[in-house]
C-alpha cells in the first residue's frame, strides 16, 4: 500500500470513526495544521507518532514506515485548484502576489520566504461584521546568497 | 494608452525616481500592499489618489481616468510563477492548501476565506535563527448558503 | 469508499432505481439544483438527509459520513468542458464575461458576485419561437473592501 | 487597425470620455449588455450604430466596417479566468455545471442551452441581506435532432 | 457499471462476436453513424433499442438505463486528437476554419452551423484517381438572435 | 512584411473596401474556399493570381512573393477554438470523431481522409425547418500501405 | 480486455519469453519495425499473424479479434515525449522541422509526406567515430490538391 | 536586431529576391539542410558564410555576429506542431516512437540516437506508384555510459 | 507486472524492510545515484544485479526480466515538478538554465552537456553555515557535428 | 525601458561587440556564472557595476536603476525547455530527480537543497574519453522546520 492509497484510507476513516483533525492533533501534541497535513501525504510522521494515530482510526499498522518516509510532495489535484476555498489562496497569489514580491524586497532586499524554515497557522478570529479566517504564513527570510562550499 | 501600458511605465518610473512603495503610500495615506498592488494594475485608483501619484512619479496625468476603473485582474505571467519569491506561496499551497481547506471547514464549517473583504499584511519580524517574512491573509468567512433574491 | 466512488455508484443507481433528480430533492426537502449538485460531490449532505438518499437508492448507509464532508469541489472532468450542454455556459462567459464584469462594476462598484452566498435555478419557460432553458445566478454583491481583523 | 486595435481604443476611450456604457447603449437604443458585449469586441456592430459609437467616442469612422463584421469570438485571455469577477461565473460551472445538465435533461430531455438564440442579463436586486448580483441566461432549448437536408 | 465500462465492453464484445457497426445498425433502424456514436458513448439510447444491441452483444441488460441517460459527451482522450484517422478532421478545421466561418457569415450573416439540430454522414465515392472519403456535416443554421424569454 | 501581417491587412481591406470574399474568387476564378482560406494564410497564392487579388484590395503588390510560398499552416489562435462558428466543428468531432473512424474502417479498412488530396464545400440548403449549413469534406481515401522506396 | 491491456500483456510477455522483437517478426514474415509498433498497439494484426504471436508469447487467443482491429493510435504517454531515446526525435523536429518543411517544398513543391503511404526503417552503420543510428522516414508525396468528387 | 528579428527579416528577403535555400547552401558550400536550418534561426552561422548570405539576401551585415552565435534553439511555434507538413513527422513519432526506442536498444542496447552529433538529410526518390520524401535521421549511437570525470 | 507496477513495489518493500538506498547500491557495487535511480524505473537492471536487489527486497524474481529491459523513462508526475526537493532543481534551471547555456558555448563552443555519457553525484558537505548540497552534473561534452555515414 | 527591453539589448551589444561573459564578470569582480546570470536578467546587478557593464556594453546608463532592482525571474521561454543545452538538464532531472530526492532524505533528512543560498559553478574538465562539462549546483540543506515567530 503506497502513500496515496494510505492517505485515501486515512481520510475515509477519519469521518466514519467521527475524529476531528484537532483531536488526532492533539493526541500526538503536534499543531493540527502541521498534522492534517501530514495526514493529507505532505508531511513524513515519525513511527512513534505514526502507530498513535493508525491506531485512532482503526487502520493497520502496517503502514507506519510508509509514512515515516519524506513523501512526494504535492497536494493539488490540478495545477490550479478547483475548490473554491483552496482557490481563493490562489486567487489571493494572482491578485497580492507580485505587490509582496515587491515589498519582501524592498523591506528585506533580494531574497525569499522560505517555505521549508516555515510554518503555517489558521485563526478564526471575530470581527463587528463577521468571523474572520486568518492564515498567517510564517517563513524565515532567505537571502539570495551566492555561496559555494569552498567560499 | 491601456492599464498595462501604463503599469509598465510605473514600474520603470519608480525606479529611476528612486521612491519607495511606502513613500507612494504614505503620499495617498493608503496600506502599503494595498497601494503597491494596486499601482501593479491589481486595483483601481481614485482619482484624487491617482493625480498625486502620477505626478510623484513624473507621469502624465492623462492616465488618471484608466487607473481609475476596476482592472482586468490577474498578475502572475504564467499559472504556475516561476518567480522564486512569488513561488513559494504557490508551494505552500501546494503542501499546506488541503490542510487548510480541512480546518476552515473544522473549525467553521462549510465554506471559504473571502478574497474580497480581504486584506494582507507583510510584516518582518525578528527571530533569534533570523528575520521572518510574516504574510498575513485575512478574509471574512463566507459559509455556503443557499441564497435567492425571493427568499 | 471515497466520495468519488459514492457518487459514481449515486449516478448509476439513481438511473437503475428509475428516480429523478426532483423525486429525490421531494424526500429531503431541499431545492432540485442543490440536491443534484451535492449527490454529484460537490456540496455536504448532512447525516440525516444522506441516510434518506442512500435508502432511497439502495446503498450502503457507511457513506453517510463521507457524504456529510465538505467535499474537494470541482466537476468538470477537464479544464475546458467537453459535453456540449455544460459547454454552452463556458461559451457564454468566453462570448459575455467581460460584459458581465464591465456592468457589474457600472452598477455596484468595483467587486464580484458571491459564488458562495450564491443560489443558482433553471426553469423551463414557453416561448414562441420554442421552450427557453433560463437560468438564473443569484450571488450577493461582495464589493472590495480591504478590512482587517484589527480594523 | 484590426478589431482588437479597435477595442483596445474604445475601452480608453470610454473612461476617458467618462461614458458609462449604459450611454453609450441607449444612444443606440440597444441592450445595454449586448452593447457592451459588442464594443469589447464580440459581436457585429450595424453600421449606422457604430457611427453613433465611435463619434460619442471621439474615434475615427475608418473603424465602422470592421466594426460591422462577424468578429472571431472569445474574450478571455486565458483558459481558466483569472479575473475574479469572471472567475466566480466558472467555479459556478465547476460546482453546478454537472447539475444544470443533469435538470436540462431531466426537464426538456436530451439537448442543451442555445448560446446562439440567447440573452443575458443582469440585475441589481435588493436583499435584506445585501444587494444580489442577479445574472439571467436565457437560451432557446436545442433538442438533439438528427435531422439532414434530404430528410 | 458506469457509462465508460459498459463502452469499453461494448467495443470489445463487438469485435468478439464479429458484428459491423452497420449490422448493429440495421437491427435498430437507426444510421449508422448515429448508431456508432451512441454505442461509443455519445448519445442516450433508448431502452427499446438498448436491449436489442446489448442482446446482439451478448451483454447483461442490466445497463439499459445507462445507456438510456443523456451521457457526459466528449469522446476525444485528449484535446488534439493523436489518431491519424480523426486528427485530419482536426488539420482541416485548422487550415480551412477560419475560411468556413467567414462564408458561414457571409452566405448566411452572423451566426453558427448548429451541432444539435445536426447530422453527419460518411460515404465511399469512387473517383478516377482512387475512392474518396466524403464526410457532410449537415446543421441548422442559427443566426445570433438576442431573444429573451420576455420579448 | 511576412505573411501573418500580410493576412491582418487583407483582412482589414476586405472589409474597408466591401469586397466579399466570392467577389474575390470569381476574379481569380478558384473556389471561393480555397480562396478565402489562401488569403487567410493558409494556402500558396500564385503570382498571377496574388498580383490580381492586391490591386483589388489596394494593397501593395511586393507581398506577391511571400503570398507564393508554402506558408506556415494551422490557422486557429487556440488549439481548442473559442469562436463558436468553428467551435461547433470541434464539437462534433469530439461527439462523432470516433465513429466517423470506425465507419472509415468498416467500409474502406484501415486508412484515413487525406486532408491533403482534399476539398471542403460550403452550401447553403433551404430546409422546412429552416435553412442548413452543409459542409462537405471530400478527401482521398489513403489506406495504411507499408511501402518503401526500394521495394 | 482492450487493445491497451493485450500491449502491456505483450510487453511484459515478450521479456518474460526472452523474445526478441526481430524473432517475432520472423514468425509471421513481417519487416520488425511493422511488427513491434503492431504489438505495442498501433496497427491492427490480421488473426492469423494474431494467432502465431499470441501463441509464441503464451497469450490466450481470445485477443486475436481485438488486434485485428485499427487501433486508436498514438502511442506518446505525453504530447511532448520524456524518454531520452525517443525525445532526440523530438529534438531534430524542433531544430530540422521548418528546414524540412522548407525544402520539402523547394524540391517536391506545396505538399507533404505522407505518414500513412509511409515506412520507416532503422539500420545499425558501422562509422569510425562510433556506430550510428540510421532512421529513415519514408513516405510518399503527396501535392496540396483541391479535388472533390464531382471533378 | 535579435536572432528573432534577422529570421523574419531573412525568410522574406529570400522569397523577395527569389533565391532557393540550394542557391544559399552552394554559395556557402554547406549542405542545403544544415543551411537552411541556420537560416531559420537554429545554427550558428561562422562570420565569413554569414558576411556571403547576408549579402546574397541583400540585408545589413551587422547582423554578422549575432548570426554567429549558438541560438536559442527550438522553432515550433506550438509544442505540437499545426502545420500539416511538420505535423506528419510528429505522427511518424506517435505511431513509431515506441516501435523506434524498442528497436535500437534491441539491436545496440541501452542508449541513444545522438541529435548533435548528427546530420539529417532530405531526397527525392521515384517510385512507381509516386515520387517519395526520403528523410534520413542519421546519428551516432550513444550508448548510457555512468562515466564521472574522476574515473 | 509492468515496470511502474514494480517500482511501486519496490518502493514500499524498502521501506518495510528498513533498507537504505545505500546498503542496496553496496549490495551489487554500484554507485547509489545509479541505484536508486534503476530501482526507482529509470535504467535497465542486469539479471544478476535484478535478483539480489529483489531478493533482499522480499520480492518475486519474476520480475527480473522486466527490470532488465530499458525502461520508458521520465519520472516525474507532472511536467513542472510539485515536490519542493526537486522542484528547486527545476527553479535552478529557469534561474540559471541561460547562463550556464551561455558559459558552456563561451568555453567549449556551439553543443551540449551529454545527459547519457553521464553521471551525477550528491555529496553531503559541511560549512561553517551549514552543511550543504552539493550535487554534481558531469558529461560529456558533445559539439554540434554534421555527420553522417557516408561521410 | 524594462528589464526585458535591457536584456534584448544587452545580448545583442555583447555579440557585436565581441565581448565575452568572462571579460564581462572580470570586470567587475564577479564570478562568471552570476555575472552572465544577472546580465540574462534574473538577478539585480548593483548600480556601481551596473554602470561598468553598461559602459563596456556601450549602453546608455539610464538603465541603472532598472538593472539595480530585484528582476521577475523565470528565464525559460516554455516551461519544458525546447533548447538541447538546457533541455539536457531538464531531462537529467527526469532521469535522476526522484534518485536526488531520495538520497537528500537519505544523507541530510527530510528537506530541501536552497536554490537561493545557492552557487552553480561550470568547469571544462579533460578526459580521455573526451572533455566533460561539469556543472555543479551547491545548496545549502534545509531541513523542514516546523519554526513560527512566536516559538
Amino acid at each position: 500500500m503506497n502513500r496515496n492509497e494510505i492517505t485515501e484510507r486515512i481520510v475515509v476513516a477519519r469521518l466514519t470513526k467521527g475524529l476531528s483533525w484537532q483531536q488526532l492533533a492533539d493526541a500526538i501534541g503536534k499543531p493540527v495544521l502541521w498534522t492534517t497535513s501530514a495526514l493529507l501525504g505532505q508531511h513524513p510522521i515519525p513511527p512513534e507518532l505514526g502507530k498513535v494515530l493508525l491506531e485512532m482510526l482503526g487502520l493497520d499498522d502496517s503502514a507506519v514506515p510508509v509514512l515515516a518516509a519524506p513523501p512526494m510532495r504535492g497536494g493539488l489535484p490540478t495545477a490550479i485548484p478547483t475548490d473554491p476555498t483552496i482557490y481563493r489562496f490562489y486567487e489571493a497569489l494572482q491578485v497580492y502576489g507580485g505587490a509582496i514580491k515587491e515589498l519582501i524586497h524592498e523591506k528585506f532586499g533580494d531574497g525569499i520566504m522560505s517555505a521549508i524554515n516555515f510554518s503555517v497557522d489558521m485563526q478564526k478570529k471575530p470581527h463587528e461584521s463577521g468571523d474572520r479566517v486568518v492564515v498567517t504564513f510564517d517563513g524565515k527570510f532567505l537571502p539570495y546568497q551566492w555561496v559555494s562550499v569552498d567560499s
